[in-house]
């Protein structure tokens, strides 16, 4: 019945009847996918813990029957016909970008067979489950099995998609278009050569007084100071929502209708305060794709190191510095009292306080990078070196003595602490460090535009970063790849030289290093 | 692809194919009813403003879809097979039950044309939000072709499926199966009879001070109250959780995963207390469903004076009891400090503040039967008497007048106030005063069985009150009909007597009338 009204509301379009209908079959796909997310969202936020199974049963079938539709005979058909050059020329730059897009993931999605991946989806939702009990009672042997089985699916699937690719490269290019391990080791090594000197010398320098930051802090609270800072970078509430989840994320069902969440640590006020600025920065970017590519492979944006590199300008390249502050820390004050009591100075220098900590989501800028290269390390050795899965948790103990000179007490702040790889999202913790990468580089060429950022925060000029990151990046959603970002906002290859200047420049002030 | 997994899933069963075949299908047609549900409390929930078309075209669909498979030929085949008489032979009573239940609505779902039901569908949602805006501005004209619209989609679509019964009759036969006009007309007679002089009386003596209830009370802590209530009245939240909605709700998608929703006001603190104990209530019923019945027409209760028993049996009968309080009134005065200073005879009192006021949701359980009953009697002008769209708040106002002695200052807090003709759902209001008058009777039964509830309430032990209801009526789900659940829990006809000498007793005492 849903069939009849699309053609009823696309008869008065006067295109060939070939791309009407395959705009009507992407109109219901999208349909199936919108039901998927909706059942991941309201898992994640709403579903009791009794009603789980119903709604994993659910998410189950509808991302079943949307993968279906995306490897339909039907859709390969629409595809091969408008990829044929006689329609093709017809097709304006959007679409043809979406017909490229969409024949190339149906050849690979193609590949793979339908009960594999309805299965694949299924242990998913179980692997989520377990490793969520295996947290919360630091038991990584509740997990290993479901990891196994996630890494075999992993390694099953990609053998289809992408049979002529190594398997972490074709990983790290399905969540970072055109990247490669190569890559990656080189920024990775660039940043390297000068972070960890940097930071040896940041921990043995004098730090800052914490104890104004512990105690209570009301979790009500902590959701207003949320929405002031979101209202402030930007995020627009009349096409966004807030939720409360275990772990924050954002998602989007266009750009009308964005989905950023958080969580409220009594004892950690700077946790959601960061969580906010950075899922806000993910928001924005979804909100501000342009429209007409809503509902398409053109629109939401697709690039996890892209994505991040958004996320992170907000929470680091703003959220992080002193002048962010300025217009808004009066506020935060009547929000939180107790920090009416501490003086920006000491507030700035908490909130970069560079510490060797267990957790990744709570580090700072700095040590930061070393948790994402030790996540970087351990997935090449899962799926090039074949380590086994119960080996895992000493190779993570041993990564973080390497790094940043500490042992977890548990797994439950080793392993266990992300749910990336519970869910098979292997070669995605890369993105974030590449996001940080990037952002080196758009704060150079950002800087050279509107003049230093500094005065501009200072100011509560905020809307013009915005605006400028709007039109430079978010309009274009998917259609520009990850290097023809880059190469369109920067004019140059990436490089992490820019990142290292930044950290350089303002650790040595903050920690009076020279 | 789904549906490969049923077969295999029954594969092991020894029942016939047919039985197999139907129990699939259902399957999969409750995973459509599950989204259509889940979009729907998502757009009460969390959608923001610009996602509502997104979602409106969502819920349209897979509304249209689940509607197509409940009316499908297959469908129609399998509960033809199943209700021959070989066949029914070996069906359980449950089965039974469901099969001929399914096959009644079939017949009378079957009759409504496709098309007809989706523009339904989707003049619902536009309706809905046309009147959110009108009640907003207050302004009807806005509601009013909407509103015409919903009564001519009620009138086409009961001609469809109640051919032979008057249309009016029809409707309040599909909220409350069995009952009619003739019966409603008697009761409310009854009840008129004594309650007028009654209320008159009441609204003549001496009132309770309620300046103490003005002023601003925390949101976030009335949602604390709220939580503490749920606790202790029984709600699971391992089985339930709850949301923020401009009107509170409850839903259920089985009785492990059962919602409801509140709405916090800063000046009322009463509103969301009693919010939240008659939804407590609603979602008390739905957890305690026999499990057994969960995702078929067996289960959920669809019987909404049945349903508003339960939910105002929890709010009135026990809510507005002063021994409910006893127990928790010192959590109440923690968590809401101003009620600390109140002593809990007059809170007693003001909760049972006797009023002539506009807002039905908000009135006092004594004049909240002439809300209903000037509803009653606008629902049978509007489908008896065929009174015009543009006449209602007229109507309404003159009613109000003569039941309560009062008028509306706008149609906001008049006609507008009420979402359910919004959404199509005429013939729903005498649900509410139906359930009052059922709870008379049953608190008649309950004190002959566990003895007087005052002292059951006074010791704390609400478990065991729950636990009859349990019982008597929620296990039940929708397996008795409203008549079977009064004979079987108070083996007699409806009256309103009980519910007429419950306010009598009850009011005579507190207003000092004798």
């Amino acid at each position: 019945m849903g069939i009849s009204v699309h053609i009823l509301s696309s008869s008065s379009n006067c295109m060939s009847t070939i791309f009407d209908d395959f705009k009507n079959y992407l109109e219901k796909m999208n349909r199936y996918e919108r039901a998927s997310s909706l059942f991941y969202w309201d898992m994640r936020t709403a579903t009791p813990k009794q009603g789980m199974d119903g709604m994993i049963d659910a998410v189950t079938f509808f991302s079943s029957e949307a993968f279906a539709m995306a490897t339909s005979d039907e859709l390969g058909g629409y595809l091969d016909a408008l990829a044929a050059p006689e329609e093709f020329g017809k097709l304006d730059d959007t679409w043809k970008f979406i017909v490229k897009r969409m024949k190339r993931e149906f050849d690979r999605d193609r590949r793979i067979p339908a009960d594999v991946y309805e299965a694949y989806i299924r242990a998913q939702a179980e692997s989520e489950s377990a490793w969520e009990e295996a947290k919360r009672k630091s038991d990584y042997s509740l997990f290993a099995p479901h990891l196994k089985k996630m890494i075999d699916f992993t390694k099953e699937i990609t053998g289809y998609t992408d049979p002529d690719k190594e398997i972490y490269d074709a990983l790290l290019d399905q969540y970072e278009e055109g990247m490669d391990s190569a890559t990656i080791d080189r920024l990775f090594e660039e940043l390297k050569k000068d972070l960890i000197p940097l930071t040896d010398k940041i921990l043995r320098a004098e730090q800052p007084d914490d104890s104004a930051f512990q105690g209570y802090f009301d979790p009500d609270a902590q959701r207003k100071v949320q929405m002031m800072l979101l209202d402030y970078i930007g995020f627009r509430k009349s096409a966004g929502t807030v939720g409360e989840t275990e772990h924050p994320f954002t998602m989007a069902f266009s750009s009308k209708d964005v989905r950023v969440t958080n969580h409220y640590y009594e004892n950690m006020p700077l946790s959601s305060v960061f969580s906010a600025i950075h899922e806000g920065g993910h928001g924005i970017f979804e909100q501000n794709v342009n429209p007409d590519l809503d509902n398409t492979v053109a629109g939401s944006c697709r690039y996890m190191g892209i994505h991040e590199s958004q996320s992170r300008f907000y929470e680091n390249i703003l959220g992080r510095n002193r002048n962010f502050w300025v217009p808004i820390y009066g506020k935060l004050g009547t929000l939180l009292p107790q920090f009416a009591d501490i003086p920006l100075d000491d507030f700035y220098w908490e909130i970069n306080h560079v510490r060797a900590s267990l957790i990744r989501t709570e580090a700072d800028e700095v040590t930061y990078c070393f948790h994402i290269i030790l996540r970087y390390e351990m997935e090449k050795a899962i799926f090039r070196d074949n380590v086994d899965v119960n080996e895992l948790p000493k190779l993570w103990n041993e990564k973080m003595q390497e790094y940043l000179h500490i042992t977890p007490a548990n797994d439950a702040e080793g392993i266990l602490q992300d749910s990336h790889w519970s869910g098979g999202s292997f070669g995605y913790f890369p993105s974030y460090l590449l996001g940080s990468i990037y952002d080196g580089m758009y704060l150079d060429a950002m800087e050279a535009e509107l003049g230093p950022v500094d005065e501009i925060l200072a100011d509560g000029r905020i809307a013009e970063i915005t605006h400028w990151l709007n039109e430079k990046i978010h309009r274009y959603g998917s259609t520009r790849t990850p290097k023809e970002v880059i190469a369109a906002v920067c004019g140059k290859e990436v490089s992490a030289e820019p990142l290292v200047r930044y950290f350089t420049k303002k650790y040595e002030k903050l920690y009076r290093l020279k």
